[in-house]
């Protein structure tokens, strides 16, 4: 359940229904900046509207509160000029690291010319070998902020660590949870406490219950920008790297107000899947694509073999445009058909 | 390898073929109708070009042969006037069972007002319990057929065990292989040696390659009209009752020349997710759909969830056909189309 | 629910509960040999103990109910002199392909001379590719059934069509269902039809609830001999061959009659993992093993990588002794120490 | 390949061989406590032995190599008077969550009267749900480290964040990473800098390879203590909470030198089970368990339902100890043994 305090409520109001809480052994958390308590294992609605001071009272019955439909109807996620949910298409693109000074002025000025919005870039990559490139680390972060700004593009790098919120914080305007982070729930805790968008890629192995559950802790610290990212579950077959759970974003979009946006690069893991995999991400309904893009994928120092080189990266952008015409989205790609058609 | 011998080879060139593949340990198949060996774990061309009476010879290291798009470029499986595969769509709907002569005339003469030409229709049913309703048997494959006679559509039907083969093939035009039996090598086996298209489900937990290896049987028998079907695997997350494994299918156009459709009610298990699943099949290329349909879903008796009503179906329909047009793909809906805007 | 009427009852008790059902809308089977109706999604015992010439009513809430503890305590199959089940153990091992004379009756020896009652061999093999090696058939069948009944041994082998059950009925003393064909619900259903011992290899996809499902086909037909079979199951994890999912075992004894063995070499894939993959499932109280093993295995048609020789099935004796012994297991293994220790 | 140096090389011999594999573009690692090399995707002895300063080339063809079985043959990670590894069998217990004084101490009384050197208790506790205990956190850490001191007992804890790496390392004797933490690359790096006994669980659904390359992110950082758990791994069937992955233990100890344990409370889920997974763990091979026990189950405030009572952990050291004398492995159980003899 979901208890919302009108904004005129009091102290005493509060304390009373903290204390209702306490004396009934229930688990509850009050979230200051909405002046909200959410108790998850709680129904009974006829015994909190006795209480003075609630605006609104939401009954939820799943583990996950303020992540479920019940909640809000809708979030969009606004960014600078970049608006992410409803009925908006949104396009995310960058390499999946950043490697140096011409190489990401390159793809920020690839992306301006195109009308896209949002450059991401990896500084700190979670690699499975220690042997492997792991980034250039705060370097990185500093090349991708420059080249972003010189280019007006919003930058989304992700957070490898808890201890790297702040740095990070300071270079991104949204900050991505990689999918082996989603149950670093120490992290997603701290993530609550700051106001940035958060991007939460689902775990290769999450349940859907989980994933809203990881997006609850944020959540439940305050901050509640966040966008929901499919990328690709693990199964039995090794035909494919992962397997796109494609049917998650119309269940996504039941359970929850939260948008949601597919990475089609992790999902597939094979560059020439990355433009089929994206129509189908729209049709659909994805509110978004975040794809991985390279200037010369083949001499890329992680990923190279998912990794769109501008040519192709073209050709999506034609063919997903085509989808979006079909649908009647909205998309920030506009500015990009119009340079196109020129 | 694949050996093709000219239709003017002799049996002693096949004989000088069959020693030496014997006199080297070889496993091989001759099939007949086509005067073709196959021997799948041998590339050494130039020791085989020097026999007589070979028209050509494909080298192909993967454990599928005739499977393989090396084999052929593209299968187009002809049904009367329906034809599945290459760049035309189509559609292929029905109930889960036949339950009696007045609910299977409903659906064909609704299917044929809409220009479907195909009508899919379970009588002997695989049930996880054995208290479950198994379908009317014999007496719902004369239902089924004579429906579909009465608006000449083509007989969609699964067959369920070897024993069964004849009898199904007397009344299908097309037959089904569920899921559980793609395993089932003794009846694919069997099922090559029949001359009627088959659809070959793929297994809920079927590996790609073990897919096309189930389809390399039956072509190994001598027929090579199958459609491959994506039907979900089963994954661990009980927020599904399975995962519609999208990306089989720009996997499958690379790998086989077999057409590939899609069944979004069992992958999707849930009668809402039907058609936004079946949006992004079309999207990311599906040769076609093959969809559950019951006049009265609340009333079937099977798979009720997953079941579109008439109404929904519609509603599947129109929005199929802004997705078919946007990518410019020939449907057998194009007389639907032409009905629906009267 | 499961009612159990008097021998003594009549055509009348029976059709008056018969009707019942009918008129209450109710799936339920009766079943002749035993005078048993299942009536799976019904508890009401208050309804039933009204009609006369009922012995007994057990209420049982699971799907599957004749495979479940409530209707049965503990099923032990005999076969000749050997029991499977309670608190024996037993040993069932032979090639995975019979492949001439020499070979079979060369396993029949050993095995005997070790005091083991029970030979394995695959005549008709299920192989995933149509190239493959597929046993040699009915010449198969007879071969291990003259080498058995040479050496006074108990037939084991694999049913791999429904057309082929009378076939392998004639030779088999156990009839064994392999993992692929676990959910072929046809077959299942003709085997409840005959009076031979079944071993029933869980699919290696297979859920709990489905395994004893499946169990229940066979069951509700008439036949109550049935051993399950754990063989691994498929993971995500390239890294073995299956999962053994050795946890099944106390499961399968808090939920099931049914005695349940456990067969280590496919669920390793790997001789040199069967040795301590049998101590686990001994130790945790699987009802016996069935071992692959081969004069020279690097020789053997098929699944020579995990099949043990006779030097390594002496240690596996040696080592499952010293199991057996600490945890006070009777063991037709007995005649084999004997042996052992001369 | 790994290479390591002689004690007595110079800081020459060291620059020559860096400057080989910088100017052959190949990744690797320096550790400077062993003066060894680390060079993954390397194997040609030739080029390197041709070096000054060389004690040991060892050629090694996985991506792990510090982990290889090819470095070392076995590890003994020695605590205080516990040994883990080789033929020892080591017993760690103690609850899910330290909840109180009283609950920890009795914990521990009991633990040390049973002769059992190790207690386990979590401070910080990931949970999927934001809601949940989260554990008592440095009160809990406190607490844990004062009953285990009373009782001289080794500290085995949770570290659930790079931030909390230092005051965990303050209380604890062995550091455990949870599953989830697996793939915390981060965190893994810095723990290869401190210099304590890690408990490395395998992440539910992480490969083999995966899990010993993250023990390879704590060697290649210079600590080289540490000890595998497997805790089971995620699957389709919703029937078991986990899936034991008991072959793993075979498995790991051919490919790798590093001890390796079980977690059977995680792996089972369900108090009933822990004993049978454990004598199987120990049949196997495991060189160790890790159980979670608490005084009163039914009043836990994490994890009650896998929670073993006293009762039921006597039962199980009784039956443990059967298993391990059939074996004849050495045990710390040996002190218990002679208690329980009283």
């Amino acid at each position: 359940m979901i208890v919302i305090l009108h904004k005129s409520s009091t102290d005493t109001d509060k304390h009373a229904l903290a204390l209702f809480f306490q004396e009934n052994n229930l688990a509850y958390k009050y979230i200051d900046a909405t002046k909200t308590f959410v108790v998850p294992k709680f129904q009974q609605e006829d015994k909190i509207k006795v209480f003075k001071g609630i605006e609104k009272i939401i009954p939820i019955d799943t583990p996950y509160q303020l992540a479920s439909k019940l909640y809000k109807t809708n979030t969009v996620v606004e960014v600078n000029s970049s608006k992410i949910g409803d009925n908006n298409f949104t396009m995310i693109a960058g390499p999946c690291s950043v490697e140096n000074e011409d190489q990401i002025f390159q793809v920020a000025e690839f992306l301006h010319n195109k009308g896209i919005k949002n450059i991401r870039g990896g500084a700190y990559k979670p690699r499975t070998s220690p042997y492997s490139f792991r980034g250039l680390e705060k370097t990185g972060l500093q090349l991708l902020h420059k080249a972003a700004k010189a280019y007006n593009l919003n930058v989304v790098t992700e957070v490898l660590d808890t201890s790297l919120i702040d740095e990070v914080a300071a270079y991104a305007d949204i900050i991505q949870v990689g999918s082996r982070n989603m149950h670093n729930f120490y992290m997603l805790n701290e993530l609550g406490k700051i106001n940035k968008p958060i991007i939460l890629k689902r775990g290769f192995q999450a349940k859907v219950v989980e994933w809203l559950l990881a997006a609850e802790y944020i959540m439940s610290g305050g901050n509640e920008k966040i966008i929901l990212c499919e990328r690709g579950i693990r199964s039995f077959d090794p035909s494919s790297r992962n397997i796109l759970d494609i049917n998650v974003i119309p269940l996504i979009k039941e359970l929850s107000h939260l948008p949601i946006i597919v990475d089609p690069s992790h999902a597939t893991g094979i560059a020439k899947y990355v433009t089929p995999a994206s129509l189908a991400a729209i049709a659909i309904g994805a509110d978004g694509l975040l794809i991985e893009l390279h200037p010369t994928p083949a001499k890329a120092l992680s990923d190279g073999d998912q990794a769109l080189s501008f040519e192709e990266f073209d050709e999506l952008l034609k063919q997903t445009q085509t989808i979006l015409s079909a649908i009647n989205k909205k998309s920030d790609l506009e500015t990009f058909t119009f340079k196109l058609s020129r």
